[in-house]
């Protein structure tokens, strides 16, 4: 199975996961985190992203960089309930880096936004 | 072109910005947040984080939502600079998310994680 | 000099900084943020939040404790640009921990806390 | 009371709170915080500065303001639990705000720091 199919998937379970479509919040902790409301799932992703560079941090120390890979995937998984919550999929996401045109793309944007922040600091 | 050539091609373009693989910083965003070392990219990763949520919130208050989109790209792509300098691919971030076979998994681990913070916190 | 006066003295420096009061973005680092808005500075302060976790897992690891130091004056300082912005003060978050009557107050909110987010989590 | 007194008296409490100084975690927050470790807490950090961020953009929207002072001071707080683990106390982290000599020492560094930003963009 692809990456896109993968993701699609995660994301049409997310989306059975909503109030509106029938989600518990008594037996789903995705019902739960979308029943809340934006500032649950939102909240996670600030916890999740520091736990993405404590990891890191530990990597760098000698610790088991797969431990990574787990936070990374929980990471994104919020993101993907932020996602759901606000009518977007995963797949707008790789369109938007499709869109840049590879990492060229990512990088002239990054590097515009970088000569804007310089320009900015002036 | 389907997700996982999509961030696989990703991946790739990112692991030939490493300085080992001759990535110049003078040329590349990717390979100077490469050279510069974990804590430039990593604490890119808590910046974005927060613009994916200040995003949120905007569109929580009538905001454009496709601006969301922009701002979890910008994340992922990050962490995907991450992955990369641990010797980390996305696919194995997507292998861990199938490896929780689909949500119901994850809601297992997520439901784990919280009795074991109520149990924890007793 | 007591800590009142230094937090006191730093916040009002801070809002001299302020467009309204003849700020120039041009020549203080302040005046840019407050000028730029909001997301500048809550920006900043996802990315200091980042910087005070990375330099204590460097702490973790043998590194230099009173780097720590510094990311904490780096994250409250902005904190505090925040604060200036929203018409509030230092001393309103210090009022705010007196409040709680000290520690046990403090802890009593964040058992409290804890609490329904077990009963939520059921 | 200074500031100073009431963050040196909260410090105080926190040391308390240390295992070694007889905390317990079955009846302290800050007890069993310091017991679970660094990642406990600094977890809890980058969960509070996306609070910070939240309550902010709420008010950019017309919420209450006053919410940012319960999180800044949820932020403060947690950091002061860092800086307890650490050997570090609050005077440390006002001391290094005196030291830049108010907020224009803070603004050299900080327009020192871009600049250099500047430099390694280019």
């Amino acid at each position: 199975m692809s990456s896109v199919d993968s993701l699609a998937r995660l994301a049409d379970v997310i989306e059975s996961r909503k109030p509106a479509n029938g989600g518990d919040p008594g037996k789903s902790y995705v019902a739960r985190l979308l029943h809340k409301g934006p500032d649950a799932f939102l909240k996670k992703i600030g916890e999740e992203a520091t736990e993405v560079v404590m990891a890191a941090k530990d990597a760098d120390h000698g610790g088991d960089a797969g431990k990574i890979v787990n936070e990374v995937a929980d990471l994104w998984f919020h993101s993907m309930i932020a996602l759901a919550h606000y009518g977007l999929k995963p797949a707008d996401v790789i369109a938007e880096l499709e869109r840049r045109e590879g990492l060229s793309g990512l990088e002239e944007k990054a590097l515009r936004k970088a000569s804007a922040r310089e320009r900015g600091a002036e």
